[in-house]
C-alpha cells in the first residue's frame, strides 16, 4: 500500500479514502443516506459530485436532515484560505455548497482566512494577503450564493464581534490537543497555534446544527469543535466531506496553487494556457501509441482529464457514461478526450469570468449590507 | 538564601531584586541615572517612589530620556488584568505612571486584558470579567491621567484594529519561545500561548520609544518584544520596574486580591475594615512586648506597615525618616505605627472614592473620544 498524509496543510500520495474514514473517524456516506438527501430535493436532481460519490464521508449529516425535516433547520459554513490565484479545486466545494443553499435554502458563512494563511506562510506580507483575500471574495461571489442569505466575511475584519467567543473556544483546547490533531511542535508560532480556535467560531454562528462542505483534509478542526462545542452551549458540528480534486500531473496529493503550472488550472488562464496546460501535463490513462490504445482502451480510473470531467466538468450522466465506455474500450483516443475537457474548461471560465464580473456589484451585500451581513454586523458573539 | 520566584503569573517567597536582575538581564536604576531623571523633571521634586529606590530597575530608560532631550519624545504604557476589586497594590505603577505623564508631557496607553483574566481564570464568566474590567476601569480613571493624552483599551473591544500587527507580531514568537519564556507547558490552552503577543502590541502604538512602567514580574513580556520589535520595524521598549508591594502579612511575595482578606487592603475596604486588617494581619517588624520593643526596638525593615508608608502613603521623607528612627529606637509602638499607617490608608481610600466619583464623567474620554482616544479608533495597526 503506498503511502499518503492527509493534513490541512499537506495532501501527499495516492489517498486510500475507506482508510481515511478509519483514521479520521468519519462515517462513509451510504446508499441510503444518498437517498435519503436526494428525497429531501424534491423533485430536483441531486448534485453530480453527490451522487457520483465525490462528496463521500460525513459525520452527523443524518441528524442534520432529521432537523431540517422538523423544520428546525440548519446552516452552512465553508472557508477560504485566500492565495493568489484561485484555481478550479477551490470552486468544488463553494460549487457544492451552493447547491445545497439553493435546494434547503439556509443562512451560509463563509470564513476568508487571512490570518491563518499569514501566520503559516512566512513569505506573504499582510498587505499581499489582503489583495488576494479581496480578489478571491470575488471569485466566491461569481459562484452565485444567495446574497440576503450569505455572509462572507475575512477574520481581520470580523474579529471584534467574534472575540469573547474566541477566548471561550480557546481556553477549551490544550496546547498538546492542537499538537496531537495539528501536527504542530513548539517551532510552530504561537499564531498557528491559536488558529484553530477561530476555524471553529462560526459552526456556533446560530443556535442550529452546522453542516460544512468541506474536503476532508479540513476534518481535524471539525474533530476540535466536536470535543468543545457542548461545553460552550453549542451543537457538535456537522460535515460532508469531499475527496480531493486531482492535480494536472496524476491523481496523487491535492490540487495546488503553490505547486507550479504543470498542476492547476487557475481561474484566470485564457484559453491558450488550458489547452496547453491539458495537452502537456494532464496524466493520461492512454495507452502509448494510436495502435495500442485501440486495441487495450484506456483507463478512466487514473485519467486526470476523465477524473475532472466526473467531478467537475460533466454534469450530464449519460454523456460522461459515453465517454467513459468509449475510453474504456479505446474508441475515444487520449487527444480526443482532451479536447473535450479543453472545451468543458474554457466554457467554464468563460462563464465564471462573467460572474465574477456581475459579481462585483453584490460583493457589498455579502459581506456589509445584504440581509444576513447586517444581522451578523449587529450581532457580537459572547 | 531562600528560594523565590517571579513569573507574571506568580511571585513567591522573598524576592532577591539584586539576583532577579542578574536572571532577567535588566539595568540597576544607579544614582546617576536617578540624578538625570530629577534634573530633567525640571523644578519639581521627584516621586518617591523613584528617590526611593521602589523603582529600581529597567531597560534603555537612558535612550528614552535621551530622545526626550533631543524632542523626539516618547509615550507611556502600562497595563491591568481587571479582578473583581483591586487593591492598593494595583494603583502603584498607575499613581507612577500618572507622574511620569505629568512631567513628561506623554501620551499614555492603558490596556486593559480582559481576555488574559479570562484564560488564565477557568473559574471566570466572561460577562464577569467585562463588568470587572468596566469597574477597573473607574478606579483606573481615579487616578488622574490627562484625558486628551490617555486612552485606556479593552483588548476584546480593540482587536479590531490592531489583528494585522497582532498577526505579525505572532508569527516572530515560536511556542519554544513561549514556553521558554512564560513557562508555558503543553497543558495551557492555546490562548494563553496566543496572548504574550497581544500585550506586546501597544509598544508598537507609536514609532517613538515606548517606557513601561511596570512591576518587574511583567519583565518577561518586553523581553520578547525585544526579540521581534526591531524585525517589525519599531524600537525595542524600554521599562522602569518597580519592586512589588508586601502583602499584609510579611515581606514576601506579592499583594494579590485573590489571596484572602489577610493579605489586601480592597479600594473599596471601609475605615473599619482597614482598621481590622492592619491592626489583625499587618506583619510587624516589632518585638513581642512593649518593654521589650522599648528597649530594643523595632525593625522597619521587615515591618509591613513601615514598608507601606515608605512605598505609598507618606511621600514626605522627613516625616518618613521620623517614623523610621522611632520605631527602630523603640521611641515608637507597633501600635501606633500602625494607627499612623490605618489614618493614611483612610485618607487616601477616601480621596479615591471621591476621585473615582468624578472620573465617571471622563470615562467615555479616556476610551471614546478624548483627543488621543478618537485619534486610536481611527487608526488600524498594521
Amino acid at each position: 500500500m503506498e503511502e499518503f498524509k492527509v493534513t490541512p496543510w499537506e495532501v501527499s500520495g495516492r489517498v486510500d479514502y475507506d482508510k481515511l474514514i478509519r483514521q479520521f473517524g468519519t462515517t462513509k456516506i451510504d446508499g441510503a443516506l444518498r437517498e435519503r438527501m436526494v428525497r429531501l430535493c424534491g423533485g430536483d436532481e441531486p448534485h453530480h459530485m453527490l451522487k457520483r460519490d465525490f462528496f463521500f464521508s460525513h459525520r452527523d449529516l443524518n441528524l442534520v436532515l432529521d432537523d431540517y425535516e422538523k423544520g428546525k433547520g440548519f446552516f452552512l459554513y465553508t472557508g477560504r484560505g485566500p492565495s493568489k490565484a484561485m484555481h478550479i479545486g477551490h470552486l468544488v466545494p463553494l460549487i457544492f455548497t451552493k447547491w445545497l443553499q439553493d435546494v434547503f435554502k439556509t443562512n451560509l458563512y463563509i470564513e476568508v482566512t487571512d490570518d491563518e494563511k499569514f501566520l503559516n506562510k512566512r513569505e506573504y506580507e499582510w498587505a499581499e494577503i489582503q489583495k488576494n483575500a479581496d480578489d478571491n471574495i470575488l471569485d466566491i461571489a461569481a459562484v452565485g450564493f444567495d446574497p440576503e442569505r450569505t455572509f462572507i466575511f475575512k477574520d481581520s475584519v470580523y474579529v471584534r464581534n467574534v472575540y469573547p467567543l474566541l477566548m471561550k473556544t480557546a481556553r477549551k483546547i490544550t496546547g498538546s490537543t492542537a499538537k496531537a490533531v495539528f501536527g504542530f511542535d513548539d517551532s510552530t508560532n504561537i499564531g498557528m497555534q491559536f488558529y484553530p480556535a477561530y476555524q471553529v467560531i462560526p459552526t456556533f454562528f446560530e443556535k442550529k446544527r452546522c453542516l460544512i462542505p468541506c474536503a476532508i483534509d479540513q476534518d481535524p478542526f471539525w474533530r476540535i469543535q466536536r470535543d468543545v462545542a457542548e461545553t460552550l452551549g453549542y451543537y457538535k458540528t456537522s460535515a460532508i466531506h469531499s475527496r480531493f480534486l486531482p492535480p494536472l500531473q496524476g491523481i496523487t496529493g491535492k490540487m495546488s496553487s503553490s505547486g507550479g503550472q504543470e498542476t492547476a488550472i487557475l481561474l484566470n488562464d485564457d484559453e491558450k494556457m488550458v489547452k496547453n496546460k491539458i495537452s502537456k501535463y494532464a496524466f493520461s490513462g492512454g495507452q502509448a501509441t494510436v495502435e495500442e490504445h485501440r486495441k487495450l482502451g484506456g483507463n478512466p480510473d487514473v485519467d486526470v482529464p476523465y477524473q475532472w470531467l466526473n467531478i467537475l466538468f460533466e454534469p450530464d450522466d449519460s454523456k460522461l457514461k459515453k465517454i467513459h465506455d468509449d475510453y474504456r474500450s479505446g474508441k475515444l483516443l487520449t487527444g480526443e478526450l482532451k479536447a473535450i475537457l479543453i472545451e468543458c474548461i474554457n466554457a467554464f471560465l468563460k462563464e465564471h469570468r462573467e460572474k465574477r464580473k456581475k459579481a462585483e456589484k453584490l460583493v457589498e451585500r455579502y459581506t456589509r449590507n445584504g440581509k444576513l451581513a447586517t444581522e451578523m454586523w449587529e450581532r457580537t458573539y459572547e
